[in-house]
């Protein structure tokens, strides 16, 4: 059956909030060969809100919609703490599935999904790290994976928020935010990260009391790398995520700004920044979106692999490494990731992981 | 029927050299609800070449794929000379085209086109002119629309290829290069151009004799703004297209680089520079075929309008720009291009063509 | 003698207005081996205000002041006008000068003095053209020479002002502000300009009534290399000087912004233009005195030349270009400057001009 | 007596190495209202073919040549430990001093000297703090001090040499290149550094054994704010210094680049990356220069102070906090600087420091 010619992935969504509507908009509007087909929301009202514009059912169990006759793989959009049983309901179900991170909400929990699906003998699990699908973030990992940079020595990393919710205390800032920078820091380097520090510093002013915003997170490679994360997500100003690796050769920065049009008015130039994460990786999501579908429809025609991108390993790391991060905002020392194989493998890091590859296992 | 569930828009490709060939690898891969259902081109191995793949079947002569039943769409990709009945049959049947610059070979024929479509009542027809589609671009248009600059002044256009082959002559470089800057110009501007000069200047060693490469090509526009355009298609170097806008309360320019990693090395700092103008206008291009796909299923439904973006007028514009260029380019001397409304029409450049609009009339 | 231990430069400043003043501050505090001796101006009272602070005394009379005893060396400031015959007086003297542009107000007076200047067998007058002096000019002219971009063959010329007084016509910005592109052209392309056109576009509100403001000037070098010149003076927004040559192998720009600190606050990322001339090439001036100082006193010890930088010759050039766009401004047709050498000598032109070299002959 | 007739000041410069040589030729050819009188070095050889050329003589003691009496003020850019004693015999000999960094080589002599130069009641010793200076340093300190960004939270310092001698190991980079960063952070902080940590991540290939280059410096500023600094001194590339501030209402970034021509050639684009620290910070030197000679001549004329830019107390400071940076390579954990008033007075910073000054503490 050629491409062209194949049916439509009749797709799942699970959870329908912010992120599970913009994954049903891009399914519905901008992702070829794949439909939205079932919704699941723990709200029935912002169910049918989603689904029915979209002529998707609404299933009330998450359950029901995964093993459903019109269901072929399964977004999972709900709340991280849910993760866990719906993707191992997948995995029984042996339909292929794009979560969004986190895994799961434990690095114990995501090791067992991991082993779990290692198990199964055939990979149906892809963690939504869109960064990889960022064409400034692709670009950088291929420079440095092609060697012209050298070793890479260090990683600077900048993440700002201009708000976010109450809410968001210092532990909230690793677990969400950094875990971005946890995943970017493993694809660009190619290598696991083995150890963290955080120190806080002096919190803006508009941070409430107790929480460290910005804070500088530290993070040691296998290799002896470091990466310096500068985490503020109360700046007022915009979206500004920047990485620069500094290497044995050469260094490399994206990120600097990500405006289209350089202005000049009243004695001033510039422009505006990137208001949020869409605006600035809206294009990363719709690629995620695309490929996991060609991948998915790949894989059920075949029995095979139905990833192409990060995957359970992926998110087992990082799950590691911010639960590492947590306990060292709260002891406030360096804690090691201890980070092992959890299925008792000793294959090398390429084996199980999209983090060397270029954006994943497939391509 | 709602949008997720409707039927995908079958599309025949006419043409399937470098362009159509492009077409319907967006069609196929990355442009949700169409796909190519028919080829046609003047061989017959190469149709087939490109059909096969993605399950489409070859027909040969393009009248005959225009009126098949499994045709809902066009999309128009032969050699230039050949648009006019191929467009002219499209209306005919009542089909909605998109068709690639130019919309014919001459202002008087692009005319009869026009009021062809004028005629029938309803918009089927619309011209490749991806640029508007380009996110600076359509942020540069917004900028100035939305009168944050004052009114534009000048409009310095820089237009350099790194190559082109041996018969790209001075009259060729109007009609083929030049004529994205009338098309860019009249949708920056938002006004018609009423003169065109060209200044023949130094040629590079690479021209073959008696081509002037690069020329400054100068347009009036009705206000009596200037552009200024330097094509320049034998750089050696890359893709390059920049813009710069010049009004009465500031300037903003686009294009200065579209290199996504600045790089340090050796002693030196920078990037790559988009090599061509896939990399450049690739997610253009995607853009208008979504765009126009879903405004030609609408068109279809509705039995109305099926256009989304620049359409007859601004292909009859863009070819009395091209004319009056190249007889300037011959002559020496300033050229006005006589544009004049061929329906007779006494209406505002508003009401027939997408030039002052954002990116089209239905957005 | 040695540089260290040598007796300063008394330099008389004839006209101590704006450039004067700020001359005059140069020599005092930021040029070593020289200082203001003499001052003179038609306003007795602005003389000592000037004079008086750094310890020189005033003399009525320009002529007076060229031939004091106390006096080594001039810099002329004074109104255009005045300069012919106070050039001659220092010739008369043998006295070197630092000649503030234009070298005369018309292209045969210009000649005149450079007739006398090659009569008296060395070179005593420099003229103030000092952008030669600034680092981006020097190395983008260093670049082209040295051939790495290959043959020039276009300059395109950016001249922004925010504000001028209300006599600025269309004329006066030829003479004033167009005059550094002139002289600029020829430091770059490394030859001379054959003919001029101007092209008048739709004003800025802010100009006088029949005022082209902006307009667009072009200048063809004897190659056939092209110029575009867009000169801007009204814009509100700062002081902005671009330059981008193209040339057979690669392009090069300098001048896109002339700011030291990126700023991002309020969602927008951006900077301060620099405001005016001095600020822009306050370090260009201040090399340019250093420099000239330098050669004076070097050509006073020897008895030769005295001229580090752009000569007689190049004032000649400037104002016969000059001279041809006035023409061309008033008449609307392309006018050729005629330009030939006046002494009738045939030598090439880096016989008798810094136009070739560096910053200038002696360098 | 006026400023522009007033004699010249006569400097002994102690030292003529690289450093020395190049204030020479700044007093020379670029300073004006100074000269060089005396030269002192232990080598004669180097001694007399620095001071030959410009006329001055050399004196084999440079006690003798402090107390000369041709000499009116004193430039030491001896090695670090002969400074202690050469200061003071300047302080004892009433004349006014500019000393390279180091003041001394350990915190409890430099705080001697500060104690010294308090008790005599006038400012003589000027610490060559250069970078304060510098243009773009200076417009990031007066923002940061002007309050348009809020409070500093994190400052983030990039050093980078293309290539170091041999003898460069982990303390050496403290001490000759954070002490750089150490007092540009309290220059634009406007604070002290309370603390120091660093860590040793995976060092370049070109680095020696057990030389960590990189390393990751960081401070802790007395109001929290953290300062990162990653010191990289065998790059193989180029000088790099760049500095970012980010504050509680946005940020601000110097030194993305010192390049004056971006080029485009063969299908890249950039330019060079200034090559060395004369390149990059030479304008701030001779600034230095002439801003101390001034301040020299106007102290000796009035017997007041003769400083303009960083003293004592900065020095001390610098060298407090590098002690402690070289405790933490040394040690591995964070160290305290233990910053206290020497002279025992409560004062406030502003009182005895240029830190919160613009550039000094006379401008």
């Amino acid at each position: 059956m050629s491409e062209g010619q194949s049916d439509e992935l009749r797709v799942a969504v699970l959870g329908v909030g912010k992120m599970g509507s913009f994954h049903v908009d891009s399914l519905t509007r901008r992702t070829r060969g794949a439909r939205v087909s079932v919704v699941s929301d723990c709200s029935d009202e912002q169910a049918h809100r989603v689904a029915d514009p979209v002529g998707a059912r609404v299933v009330a169990e998450p359950a029901e919609a995964v093993t459903a006759d019109d269901v072929d793989a399964v977004v999972i959009a709900s709340p991280g703490t849910a993760h866990e049983s719906q993707i191992l309901a997948c995995l029984e179900a042996g339909k292929p599935v794009l979560c969004e991170k986190p895994l799961t909400t434990e690095a114990a929990t995501a090791a067992a999904v991991y082993r779990r699906e290692t198990a199964l003998g055939r990979r149906l699990v892809q963690v939504g790290f869109m960064r990889r699908f960022d064409h400034e973030y692709a670009a950088l990992q291929q420079m440095i994976a092609g060697g012209e940079l050298g070793a890479p020595l260090m990683l600077h990393c900048t993440h700002r928020n201009p708000a976010v919710p109450e809410f968001f205390d210092s532990e909230y800032m690793i677990r969400d935010s950094v875990v971005h920078e946890a995943d970017s820091a493993r694809f660009l380097l190619g290598e696991e990260i083995a150890a963290v520090s955080v120190v806080r510093g002096r919190p803006t002013a508009a941070a409430p009391a107790g929480v460290s915003d910005p804070m500088l997170v530290l993070f040691e490679a296998a290799s002896g790398a470091l990466v310096t994360i500068e985490i503020f997500v109360r700046t007022g100003i915009a979206y500004e995520v920047r990485t620069e690796v500094v290497a044995e050769h050469g260094s490399a920065i994206i990120g600097l700004d990500q405006n289209v049009v350089a202005k000049r008015v009243g004695g001033t130039w510039g422009g505006t920044i990137t208001p949020d994460f869409v605006a600035r990786f809206g294009q990363a999501y719709d690629d995620q979106m695309q490929r996991w579908a060609d991948a998915a429809r790949r894989g059920i025609a075949t029995g095979g692999d139905a990833v192409d991108g990060p995957g359970t390993w992926d998110g087992y790391a990082a799950a590691a490494i911010c639960e590492a991060g947590v306990a060292a905002v709260v002891k406030g020392e360096r804690i090691e990731t201890g980070m092992e194989d959890p299925s008792g493998a000793s294959g090398a890091t390429g084996d199980r992981s999209g983090a060397s590859g270029a954006t994943g296992d497939d391509s």
